[in-house]
């Protein structure tokens, strides 16, 4: 592995990735794995693990080559979601076929991980800092994985000025699509007590569930905001409802739902969760309200960085990217209270899913465009 | 039990019902226990079974005595409810402590039947028809009981002028309340299908959630009655609701319901129905609405039988009752199919409780005031 021309191989170095078993949390193996290449490279490389059960421990590393500004960083995750059964070859042996490279992680994102390498490797080394923060645990709980590196970054005033996040953001061709920004997220359970009384006697009881119901249509009935020139308008959405009422002629004693909002940038997840709050009590004063806020949203301003990434997809892919701010959460949420963040990385099509697999050839080109996006970075 | 004397005896009698354990469906020891109390008063006794599983088979009883008008009946059940753990002496052994009489059944309904008895006991035959219409499934699915007596009564032609229900109706003293009707029941079960999909991307999924709470919101607000002279207004609950998603992030395929109305003889089940139907389209076109009526609302308009009713608590209780139509259903509801139907029994305190218990001196007073209320449908 210390083989200078295999490690500006971004196929061999995915494969070498896949081939070490890592659903979340991920063990030491593929840590040892990316280790193995950072160190011929130059980078001072520091594994450690944050957290306690049930959502931890968590590896997590941090490499760095460098010193001083600018300070460029590149985000990712050696955790891959659990294949699933009917795999057509072993999700864990790197298989090409067809011009394809399947294995779980190939496209979330091993594969990006090893074309960020490769493409550092492929560049000489210039002045400033290069940093790599990759975690263990991003499609789990994500409590002690990037927000530990942070951490351990502001501990060091180790503040990058831009961060590249490897996720898979192409959408139909390598280079369509990176992101600027991704919506918050919050949860929130909605919990409504009464008094279970019969049917048939309804003033000796409380029924929770018109009081839960008139809130969820004046939840529903919201106006949050019409979108941004950069997002989606803001979306709720009332994804359960339970009771657990069997008897046809009993009024329940508690009915309760939970809602999931994903928001743009007009809105913090905090004063989210306080309207939905008020909203409730408006029809069911004693009600519980437990929001949950799994990430603020956040926008890197279409700009110089944008502009930078953008300019690379389009030198070496000759695609102009779509700026977007779609779709889930990712760690990028995190990364963002440190920096402008940007994402981009391979095609997403068969992420999580059966066979994934990432084209050869987009594996050399993501990392061509990578290297293209560290020498327009390290010449600014 | 050929002992004339003994027949007199309501609290002899009862005690001889209850000590036959009958939890729904009744078996026969207890309708055994019954038909040698009405053999040796004169009355022609036909036994049979109705129904098959799961509903049945359930054991009925029609003893008849005397041709012509006008016909009287009484009508009642032997099954009782499961007495559950915890009482303080066997609920299926009569015990008498402190002048009350302790035992499964006591009021609810053995007592009643014990004192009809011993009332016909203590009353010469008169002109006219008297019936007792007995069944063995009052507590249960109520399918193959009240309704097959009704059947073998029309299939005879034997249709009661009269009928006094033994339903425990008294609420703080014997004969403060006696039933004129009964609202109607019905349960109804909503169905909303949707799409499922991810909440990041709500335009590729269709939550049925808030379609269902718009309906639920919209039938919850329906205007359905201010109620009648006799009758309280029509009541909806809404007594359960399910989604089962476990996915925080997941929009739910399916949303679902169930509602109850008790309503006045202002309506009828099936036009309830369509209006929740009607309802819930507007706001779910999708989804399948499925009612279930346990009963229609019925009235015995106050007049000659409620007076008669009235006049005989009145004469042996000192007491005017008051006319209701409030509570749960009752086999009443099938028996005013065939003619003015009045309910009248015991008080109702310790019904389907731990240690149901009748006052040794009400089951006398019941016992007087059914042969009064005899006495008056035969001189009539
Ligand atoms: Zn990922
Ligand atoms: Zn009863």
């Amino acid at each position: 592995m210390t083989d200078e021309s295999m490690l500006r191989d971004a196929v061999a170095l995915a494969s070498r990735l896949i081939d070490a078993e890592s659903v979340t949390p991920a063990g030491p193996a593929v840590f040892d794995a990316l280790e193995a290449m950072l160190h011929p490279l130059g980078f001072a490389v520091e594994r450690f693990h944050a957290g306690e059960a049930p959502d931890g421990p968590v590896e997590n590393l941090l490499a760095v080559r460098g010193t001083g500004s600018p300070h460029f960083a590149f985000a990712g995750h050696l955790d891959v979601v659990p294949p699933g059964e009917g795999w057509s070859s072993d999700p864990f042996a790197a298989d090409i076929r067809g011009g394809l490279l399947y294995g779980r992680g190939a496209v979330d994102m091993k594969g990006a991980i090893a074309a960020f390498v490769a493409a550092v490797a492929r560049q000489a080394a210039g002045n400033g800092t290069l940093s790599l923060i990759i975690t263990g645990d991003e499609e789990g709980p994500a409590i002690h994985g990037t927000r530990a590196l942070i951490d351990r970054l502001r501990g060091r005033s180790l503040i990058p000025d831009l961060c590249l996040v490897g996720e898979p953001t192409s959408v139909d061709r390598l280079g369509d699509t990176i992101k600027i920004g991704r919506r918050g997220s919050v949860n929130i359970w909605i919990d409504v007590p009464g008094r279970q009384g019969h049917v048939a006697y309804p003033h000796l009881a409380d029924n929770p569930v018109p009081k839960l119901v008139r809130a969820l249509a004046a939840i529903d009935a919201l106006p949050l905001d019409q979108g941004t020139e950069w997002f989606q308008p803001s979306n709720i959405e009332i994804t359960d409802l339970a009771v657990g009422n069997p008897a046809h002629n009993v009024i329940p004693a508690a009915a309760s739902a939970r809602i999931s909002i994903r928001f743009n940038d007009l809105h913090r997840g905090e004063d989210l969760a306080r309207l939905i709050e008020r909203t409730v009590h408006a029809h069911a004063p004693e009600a519980t309200v437990t929001p949950r806020i799994s990430g603020e949203a956040f926008l890197t301003e279409p700009g110089p960085f944008s502009d930078l990434v953008s300019d690379a997809i389009q030198a070496e892919a000759g695609t102009c990217p779509t700026l977007s701010t779609g779709g889930g959460t990712s760690d990028a949420r995190f990364l963002s209270q440190l920096c402008p963040v940007v994402e981009f990385g391979l095609v997403n099509a068969t992420m999580h899913k059966l066979d994934e697999a990432v084209a050869v050839a987009d594996l050399d080109r993501l990392s061509r465009i990578y290297a293209d996006i560290l020498a327009r970075a390290f010449r600014r």
